[in-house]
Formats: structure tokens, C-alpha cells, sequence
């Protein structure tokens, strides 16, 4: 089942971090993950044989973030097709794997259709099978091409804002390899920066409840060879006091028409400080990722997450004495509740610049967001 | 060994936290302290019957917090006096217990000198003993007096800014009876609010790394009866945003003479977000933390702590299996480096007032610090 883009951001990733991939050993093909749970300390490969292999993978978090849930979705549907099991029954289990997330769906829905198109015109379930995986392979390599493009877009943009170079980077949460099929959002432009030899330091914003900063970009930073360090979410304010941060670049969430950034809940007080210290702001993410029908921040409804996530310090996969119902140990008085929004809101007027994979928009507006949907639909 | 004051804010504190109390049993006078490394699970008392047990409670934190350090220091020296120890000997290993703790030092000196007095007017040990153990009731009294006052001026602070009552305050890290002989600083007026029925809702920031706000500040909330929430740090935007913070409420380590205000970390980016927002930052503290010799902030020496406070994950006093070097989980790549400083410094532009017990000082300036410090010089 040779492919020409076998090369690119499949089969083995640039960065060297075996995300996801299919694979085809003697005993029949395989989806084979990068079990997340297990990072930074474990890096271990989880090997899916079949889709509810796939769909538990998907559940205990194994495996996520938006775009890499897609293409993880696809696989399992071609999995299903290539292996003879019942198709639409895969489809199904993987599309309910989590509800929330639309991409999954997609990526899920994708596979199916090329498989379903295929036996519609009579063309038989291995015929129909491999239109499934080629679906699923091309899914993961546009992914990793919008990620190259967002990069090259972003690291002009940076060479623009800072002529200086030697980049001080801060970010917030993962927006790497870890989401995606290929580098990422706002980490693959950093990603660009230091392969150019441009990037002095990146800061690595613990990010809580979760610690996605900690466990996954650390991890990220540390595997591509980065000069990175690590800090509390709260002392960002003392780095842009000291001049020491020269951009602040991170993922979304969801874009509203006005421009509007749903993201990582940290996201907006690093708006604030970074527009308070006149130092540039900018968002990275795919062209998808603005939603034509949310029309203003205002308008993003913002999901309350658990109690126990504050409540209590858990560590995923360690076993910890005297746990909790979050898995955890309190460390806060029994019964206290919790403010837990899972992102923030930052207006427009806080972001210097949204990086997709068509351009750049800035400043941002809502007719300049609306001018990129628009081309983005044109052939390129 | 009555003492006219020994209801106010010593045997039984108000608030019913049993911090720190001198009792004399029939088996002899100890030193009562609440074991604040269990907080806020458990509320276990630590019985001192010696100067060495109270040094290993200093060293292992079990008590904590500048003022309370003092007293607890003075106190020390007066159980080695009533108790017929080497007094010399147990004073310098209660100074020595926490070397940067100015206060210990100070309380410790304080009943020293009150001892070696009576002793060198011949008095004998019993009377110097005595006099030890009234020179550590007057700073405990001393600082109980100071707290109450601190909460009256806050209050009416907050009643001149806010005049619609129905406060919504939001702090960080722990400034209350945990830390001092009376009701703190800042919370010393969230607790005045509170009582007057005029605390709508206490936002406690968790306050990474070492939760204080999670652990201690949300257990004196409770301990209270108050309205509070707890937060990441990095949700606090979110709140401002929303419009639902009306004021910030912080104490301060040091305050230097230009008025820049140093605190635990994360206090600068609440500065930022309460200006961005129009929200008054209020800091609360004696006037001892003014420091004539730091003339601004520049000149306040942030120390650097230890990285494994951001690179595990940790809860004091619990076992937890796969434990590293700082007793926790470690939650980032081996080897991250980690940029932990302990506190940062505001400067004097971001707050509103500053209140003491002597008064408050709004706007901030270095003449109106400089004036009210030498008031406080005068008798009252």
C-alpha cells in the first residue's frame, strides 16, 4: 500500500516523536499510538488492532488533542475496513468516543465516505478498504502541511515583529506534535525558529489545572533539543517585568468571526501582560479553526470543568496513597468549590496577529478574518 | 500568671484557628502550636515542651508565616526560661531555626532582652523567666492589635471605593490568622467584610507552587463560614473579564520606600489585570514591612527557589508511591530546568492603597510611606 507521501509526517515524524502510525507487520496492519498518559516519563507505543482497541485509546485519553483525534478517527475507521470487521459498527463506537469532539467526528465521518463511495459503485470491500486508509492518509497529510505552512508563515512574522532575532518564545498549554499530524500550531512555528537557529530560549507555561505545559510541551521542548524552562502560570508577569519575553505565541480553541480566541484558560492574562509590556501576542491555528457562526466572543460558551481538578494534585498513572474521587490528594478543605473554566476569551484588540495556514492576519478584524475563510476556499 | 490580655487574641483567637497558645498544665508550661503541614485535612495540635521541639516545628514548617515566627520564637525562649533550660543555648537554635526569618529573630532577641534585664537587675531566673514569657505575650498582643486595626482601615477603604457593598475580593497566596498573632493582613479585612455581611464571594487564588491560597487561605475561608471559591491562578483573568472581582486584596513581604510591593508570586500579573480592568489593588500590611534601606524595587533581591517545586507535584505529609527528590510526582521531563522565583514586585503606578495599622496611604508615594512611618515612631 505504498504512498508518495509515505515520507511526510506519517510514518516517522520529523521531530521523532512517534505520535501515530500505521504500520503492517506479518500479523496484519496495526494503528500504532503514542500513549500520552505515560509522557513525559514513559515514552511507550500503544498498538490498536482493531477500532475498539482505538476507541478505548480515545477514551482514557491515550490519545488527543483536536486535529491528532481526526486522523486518529480515520485510522480506526480503515482499520475496521482493511481487517473485514463491521464498518459503520467502528464508525459509530469511534464517532461516540468522546462527543465533544468535532474533529473526531470528521475524521471519522471522512473515512467512512470513501469507503461507502467506493462500494456504491460496486468496487468491492478491499477496493473500499484501502480507499478508507488512503482517506485517512490524506487527512494526516494535509494536517502536517498546514502545520509546515503555519510555521513558515509564523517565523516570517516573527523575523518582521523581532529584526533582532534570538527569540524569547513564552507559550501556554500543547500545541505541538502531541495534537496533531505533523508539528502543530503555535509550537511548530517555534519548532521553525529554533531549527533556523533563531530562538534564544522557549518558556514553557506550566498550565493548571492540567499541566499540559509541563508534561507535554516540556516534553516536546526537551525531545527536539530546545533551551526551554518551565514555570508556574502565575509567574509569567515577573519574566515580562524583567524584558525577558520577546513574543508570546499559542494555539486556539475556536476563533469567532471578530477574532475573538477561545483558548487554554491562562490565555487572556497572558493577552493583558503581554499588551502591557508591548510585547507581541500572536495566535496560531489552522483556517478551520474560525467558526463563521460564533460571531463574537461573547457569544463562546465556556465549559465549567470539575472541582476536583483544582482540589486535588494528581499525577495521571501514579498510584498515589490516600486518593480521592479525582484520583487525587486534596489539597484543599473537603467540599470547597471550584472556579475551573476549561479556556479563556481575549478580544481582538489584545491579539497582534492570528498565523493560519493561508497568511497572516494583522490587525485582526472581522472582514480581514472573513477575506482568509473566503480565499482558503478557492484552489491554492 | 494573669494577664489583663490574655483574651484578646492569644489563648483563644477569634476566629477559633488554634495557632499558637502558651498553656500551663499541671506537668508543666508548653508551647501549643496548630501543625499547619496537615492543614487543611487535618487540624492536629503540636505540643512544644522544649526549645529543640519548637526548632524542629520552625524547620519542618509546621509553623510558618513571618509575625507568627516571632511570636512563636519569643515564646520559645520564655518555655526554655520558665522550664530552667539553658536560655543563651535555646535562643540562638530557635534564631538559627529559619535564618532568612527576619521576625524570628526579632521576637527571639525580644525575649531574650526582657530576660537578661530582670536578670541583671538581680532578679533572679524566676522573674526573668516571667519576663521572657510577658515580652512574648506583649508581641503576640502587639500583633493581634495591629491585625485589628489593619481590618478597620481596610474596611473602610473598601466602603469609601466600593459603596455599594456586596464585596467581591479576590487574594492570593495566605495572609491571615495562619500567619500572625491576630487575623493577618489582607484577610484580617476579607474577615472584617465578612462579619459586617458585606463579603459577597472570596476568590482564593491556589497560588502555585506551594498552594498556600488551596491549603491554608480556603481553609481559614471555611473555617469561617465565608462565601469562597478557589482558582487556578491563571483563571483569575477569566473572573476580571466577567466582571466579577471588585476589588484585590494581598499582603506583601517587603515594601520599599518608593512603594514598589513585593509578595508571593503571581501578585504583579493580578496588579496588571486589576488596572487593565479598573479593579483597585489593595496590598495590607505593618508598618514594619516598609524597609527605609530598599529604596525601590529594583533594588528587592527575588530568591530563586528550588525547581522541583514546578517539576513535581507534591502534597505535604502524604505518602505517594514513586516519590523524587522533593517528595513528589514528577510531572515534567527529567532534567527541565524550572524558573521559580518566590515572589515579585509591583510597582507603586499598579496600586491603589497601601494599609497598615497606622493608616492608608493612597496614592502611593514615597513621601506619604516616608510620613506615615514616621508617625508611627510617635506614641499614639
Amino acid at each position: 500500500m505504498a504512498d508518495q507521501y509515505a515520507q511526510f509526517g506519517e510514518d516517522k515524524q520529523s521531530t521523532g516523536i512517534p505520535v501515530i502510525r500505521w504500520d503492517e507487520p506479518p500479523e496484519g496492519p496495526v494503528l500504532v499510538l503514542l500513549d500520552q498518559r505515560r509522557l513525559p516519563t514513559d515514552e511507550v507505543e500503544l498498538v490498536c488492532t482493531d477500532a475498539p482497541a482505538l476507541v478505548e485509546a480515545i477514551r482514557t485519553l491515550a490519545v488527543r488533542g483536536a486535529p491528532l483525534l481526526g486522523i486518529a478517527g480515520a485510522y480506526g475507521v480503515a482499520l475496521a475496513a482493511v481487517r473485514g470487521f463491521d464498518v459503520d459498527e467502528a464508525a459509530a463506537a469511534l464517532a461516540g468516543a468522546r462527543p465533544t469532539a468535532v474533529n473526531l467526528a470528521v475524521g471519522v465521518r471522512r473515512a467512512r465516505e470513501a469507503y461507502g463511495a467506493v462500494l456504491a459503485d460496486g468496487g468491492g470491500r478491499e477496493r473500499a478498504a484501502e480507499a478508507a486508509l488512503g482517506a485517512a492518509r490524506a487527512l494526516h497529510r494535509e494536517d502536517a502541511e498546514a502545520s509546515a505552512r503555519m510555521a513558515r508563515h509564523g517565523m516570517a512574522l516573527l523575523d518582521e515583529l523581532l529584526p533582532g532575532g534570538g527569540h524569547r518564545v513564552l507559550t501556554h498549554c500543547n500545541s505541538g506534535t502531541l495534537v496533531s499530524g505533523g508539528e502543530g500550531t503555535a509550537f511548530a512555528v517555534v519548532l521553525e525558529a529554533h531549527r533556523a537557529g533563531r530562538l534564544r530560549r522557549l518558556w514553557v507555561d506550566e498550565t493548571r489545572p492540567l499541566l499540559q505545559g509541563a508534561r507535554l510541551t516540556a516534553y516536546e521542548a526537551a525531545r527536539n533539543g530546545m533551551a526551554y524552562t518551565l514555570l508556574t502560570d502565575n509567574a509569567a508577569g515577573s519574566l515580562f517585568a524583567a524584558g525577558e519575553v520577546d513574543a508570546v505565541l499559542i494555539g486556539a480553541d475556536r476563533i469567532a468571526a471578530d477574532g475573538s480566541v477561545a483558548n487554554k484558560v491562562g490565555s487572556y492574562p497572558l493577552a493583558v501582560l503581554a499588551r502591557y509590556h508591548h510585547v507581541p501576542f500572536i495566535v496560531v491555528a489552522p483556517v478551520t479553526t474560525v467558526d463563521p457562526d460564533t460571531p463574537d466572543g461573547a457569544s463562546i460558551e465556556v465549559e465549567q470543568r470539575a472541582a476536583h481538578e483544582v482540589t486535588e494534585v494528581a499525577a495521571p498513572r501514579a498510584p498515589m496513597a490516600g486518593a480521592e474521587a479525582g484520583g487525587g490528594i486534596p489539597v484543599a478543605p473537603l467540599g470547597t468549590q471550584a472556579y475551573n473554566p476549561a479556556f479563556d476569551v481575549t478580544p481582538p484588540e489584545l491579539v497582534t496577529a492570528i498565523v493560519t495556514e493561508e497568511g497572516v492576519v494583522s490587525p485582526v478584524t472581522s472582514e480581514a478574518l472573513a477575506a482568509l475563510r473566503e480565499g482558503s476556499r478557492q484552489p491554492l
